[in-house]
């Protein structure tokens, strides 16, 4: 039981109901697809940020808040490989403060809808007794045969990732635990990590790249840390996965923080999610390096491969012995 | 300042950023447009419906919520004249009985897809220590000549509505108001007043034949209360009204509840709201009558006239006096 058996089960319902002949691809993959009258395809994505939950307000501003939860949406169209048309973001917050609260959410907004070319279109807004909630809906266009699926790889693909994951849910945790001095905490967070963090970019450039260079056989983005999301793609295309662990490209931070607190180094990497990075599989021998960099300037990296062992995933160590791999991640209702 | 006031703000920074070359109409009206590129336009719209503020589980079900949720995201489609493509439905439960509470609401989710041919193509679930919060957001198409904005009104225009306001805010007002007696009071509440608050219907057929029968020249639904709505298309259209106090259709109990209560019989009617009615405007003489039945069996009225007084909303009593008509809705942040 949790998140996902619930999901699971909605989703079956919903598939055996009538559908709508626009409707081309609907609940199991970053986003849905509706087939436009003149060919394109339109993508859509929502995604929902509750305060307290996926952010806490000791260490993020509302307007890094904001930009966040547009962030995580639009990083939903870059899984498909679509490109950013228009969002809603609808918002609950307190009556008692909620006008100051909204003005600096929507500077987030904005902010976000400017950088990543995806106007605010419009929105709804609710008072509440709780803990303010966003929800971003996106719209992105993409060409019919470039919408990138889940459930498209084969036994023998490869499995790539763009650049690092791990440290954005490392530093999460240390804050967390750093209790009363979260403050000074955040202060000694490299740079980079703060920018994972609180300025994390959804990897559009790099998947429209993607496209050129393979097309990847399927695609997802890492929210819920890079073994869970490989699960996803398994069980969407119905294969098997083993991960390299000494191939795996977790940030520097991450790995140090799991070392101090007794985790294997890749702890991170695997299991934190909210990285905002593509995982995606390739033809095997589309490229022949095990890295290379985009022209972007993002690194990508293959990470393993896709096996003919359905809902098999394994991780192979550094002496080749292989170990089933935990696909654990944030459960919302476990 | 206020609810409004906040989201004028939003709108003029989001006018003022960089627009998207499919993104036909933004931050504004019922829907936004997306320009598709074989000529359709798209229409989207996201609603919020918070726990406590827009239901009470005292009388709602999860799964009557769900499906008030969902026709009110649907009903803004009905204002511009779009036919549902899909509905993507966000969620935050809380941990404990989260998956019971999620089962339920899924129920209110598909019965409301198929109802109004609407599939449930996607979403996204979270954990909260606050209120239920459902936002649902909804893609409808429209022909370009088709989508009904708030805008078009002008001077002469005459004011129209389908079937009758007011009934379920004064039935929400009741059972408020009965707080422990709150069980003996629904099971008194007339079937069809019942009907119009847990089973309420988008008007998307009516909506499809006044596009024949007019087409109106501008629409919005009613859902923060008829004048409040008025208020709303006179904003966007430049112009002023005069309601008609005799012409109003106000639901029988409605009328009933607003004399018990020593209101004006067309309180709720003007200023109640979550109606799921459309308020639209037709050039003078279009219809002959004052009144007539639509083929789908809703009746619509003719309640008024649009002015070149801008802004100025007034009703016209009985003795053919004028007054100004206060505009005030549900404000979330007043």
């Amino acid at each position: 039981m949790g998140e996902f058996d619930a999901i699971g089960r909605i989703r079956a319902l919903a598939e055996q109901a009538a559908g709508n002949s626009l409707l081309s691809l609907g609940i199991g993959d970053d986003c849905c697809l509706l087939d436009c009258p003149g060919g394109e395809l339109l993508a859509l994505s929502t995604d929902t940020m509750v305060e307290g939950v996926h952010f806490s307000t000791r260490y993020f501003s509302w307007r890094d808040a904001a930009g966040r939860a547009c962030a995580a949406a639009i990083s939903d169209l870059a899984a498909m490989a679509a490109e950013p048309v228009c969002m809603l973001a609808a918002a609950t917050v307190p009556k008692t403060g909620g006008e100051k609260i909204l003005d600096e959410l929507a500077e987030g907004f904005l902010e976000a809808a400017s950088l990543w070319n995806c106007p605010l279109a419009g929105g709804d807004l609710a008072s509440t007794t709780g803990p303010v909630t966003l929800t971003i809906t996106v719209a992105g266009r993409c060409a019919p045969a470039a919408a990138l699926r889940r459930s498209g790889a084969s036994p023998g693909d490869e499995i790539w990732i763009t650049g690092e994951c791990g440290d954005p849910s490392a530093a999460i945790e240390l804050l967390e635990r750093a209790g009363a001095e979260c403050g000074s905490a955040l202060q000694n967070l490299p740079e980079n990590v703060q920018n994972s963090l609180f300025r994390p970019t959804p990897r559009l450039r790099e998947a429209a790249e993607l496209l050129e260079l393979g097309p990847p056989t399927a695609m997802i983005d890492v929210s819920d840390g890079v073994a869970a999301d490989t699960g996803h793609i398994l069980e969407e295309s119905g294969c098997g996965a083993v991960l390299e662990r000494k191939a795996l490209p977790a940030g520097e931070f991450s790995r140090r923080r799991a070392e101090d607190c007794g985790l294997p180094a890749e702890h991170y990497f695997l299991h934190g999610g909210e990285d905002f990075q593509l995982l995606f599989t390739l033809r095997s021998g589309k490229l022949e390096q095990t890295g290379r960099e985009l022209n972007c300037g993002t690194r990508i990296t293959r990470i393993g491969r896709i096996t003919a062992e359905t809902g098999k995933l394994l991780i192979e160590n550094s002496d080749g012995t292989l170990e089933p791999l935990e696909r654990s991640g944030f459960d919302h209702l476990a």
